[in-house]
């Protein structure tokens, strides 16, 4: 299977663009033995100001930073949006040149998953309920695609944002559970202006939609200053559900209350360690996710 | 909860007992900056000369060889024989010592497995059939086991014998599909003066069982003849499941041929490619296996 015609690159005066494992892993060998610091930030592309801030917090913490554009196709569901989900190779070199990433990585499906490919790996406990309940394929692609790229391109930290801190804890967990040696950094959710989590699903939303959106953010800080105030997990998790149907969102996957880093239910009553507000929505056929600690 | 008290070491000259993670990626650490070549041979313990001719195969392919040993629990099944499998923690020091590995990595259950451990690795396709069939639980231990050995170690080589010819096939797939960073090197099987392939399993064996167990080898042998001299595939099947009964075998699981590679099943007429054939069978309530090439 031949890839399309690619357009050419954009004048580039520091990016390097790489599209094969074996690129890859000579480049990394180089830096290795010249005794550098590497940084690894995984994301399916489409890249806006919160993946850009992922890459200025590697940048903080390791000398040289790839960044991986893959839609990994493992991690949509045959109805999903795999299909419509944006792509700007372009736009995205032209950004990663800007912010100073030093490799963009591009592998194609094919060099990711061979014709009889048949691993795959699973983390099972923080993967249940949430978007794991909801989307049950999701965080097995994801586990096998990350554990993947930690593989191809072994850099010391990697890091990933807290807008999906469910994943965040999936991979925490994923490599400690496999002693993948890399350190995992984790980069706060960058916001718009009324609040909403920068997503690029975003790009699919109508002015309408748009506006609903906004307000996932507010229901959540306000579930978050109610059970810091003592009122009671499931009093708040129904105002929150309430919230967003008042909101105007058309369904809505969840809003729950979870232990900040098991992400184990917390019952009914009132707080007694460190939790976090997750909630999962749908407007105009598009599922938006965002979280809030306590 | 703490260890049973060890025995102290015996005498050893050359060998370095390592028993945590940390310690043992110091150790590799040192020897990669040094340059050196690194070679992993996983293992059960209870070594014979089948693991001590693996070990001389790591020792010709590299500088520094770390054999692991550990009982690896979650490829037993709850009724399997975890508790009884053979371990011999100093005689296995003194024979490491003696052929020149240059560390024994021996992992507390507690090091590879925290309380709330949660990951699997599992490689569909050629686990499926043969000892997958009759054992569903046992590749996905020894995949997930085999990863994280590999990725404490991060060896250049990692050396797996020919006598489990299924599992060396799973681990090449496993390695290929999650680019873990190792070449994997097979070792031919060692065999006692009547051809049985030697296993730490071969302990359990009363002496009448001992000589039923010599005669697989030799069904393998006729039916591997059989087949290069162009006889069908079924009929040969057929053949060596009666050969393995009028030994005097319990039960046979299975007695196939397959691909060589891909471990496909391959009909019931004469073959056109590179074959294997396959035997497992119980005596004295201990499981053997075999096999040989076409």
């Amino acid at each position: 299977m031949s890839s399309p015609a690619r357009p050419s690159n954009p004048d580039l005066d520091h990016l390097i663009i790489v599209r094969t494992r074996s690129t890859l892993r000579a480049r990394v060998e180089n830096w290795r033995q010249a005794g550098l610091r590497i940084a690894l930030v995984p994301t399916m592309g489409a890249l806006h100001e919160g993946h850009l801030s992922l890459v200025k917090m590697a940048k903080a913490n390791a000398d040289k930073v790839i960044v991986s554009v893959f839609v990994n196709p493992l991690q949509f569901a045959p109805a999903e949006d795999l299909e419509r989900y944006p792509r700007d190779e372009q736009g995205d070199m032209i950004k990663l040149n800007t912010v100073g990433a030093d490799v963009m990585y591009v592998p194609d499906p094919e060099e990711m998953y061979t014709p009889n490919f048949s691993t795959s790996v699973r983390v099972d406990d923080v993967s249940e309920g949430l978007c794991g309940a909801a989307r049950p394929h999701f965080f097995g692609g994801v586990t096998t695609v990350v554990t993947k790229l930690l593989l191809q391109a072994l850099p010391d930290i990697a890091v990933f944002g807290e807008k999906d801190y469910q994943q965040l804890c999936v991979i925490r967990r994923l490599v400690r559970d496999l002693d993948i040696p890399v350190e995992i950094l984790a980069a706060p959710t960058m916001r718009e202006h009324d609040g909403l989590a920068m997503s690029s699903r975003n790009a699919y939303l109508t002015d309408h939609g748009r506006q609903v959106a906004g307000q996932m953010n507010v229901a959540l800080k306000a579930a978050a200053s109610a059970l810091a105030a003592g009122e009671a997990v499931g009093r708040v998790a129904d105002q929150g559900w309430q919230d967003l149907m008042d909101a105007g969102f058309d369904t809505i996957d969840y809003f729950e209350i979870r232990d900040a880093e098991t992400l184990e239910p917390l019952g009914t009553g009132p707080l007694s360690g460190p939790a976090r507000v997750f909630a999962a929505a749908w407007i105009d056929k598009t599922r938006l996710i965002d979280n809030w600690a306590v």
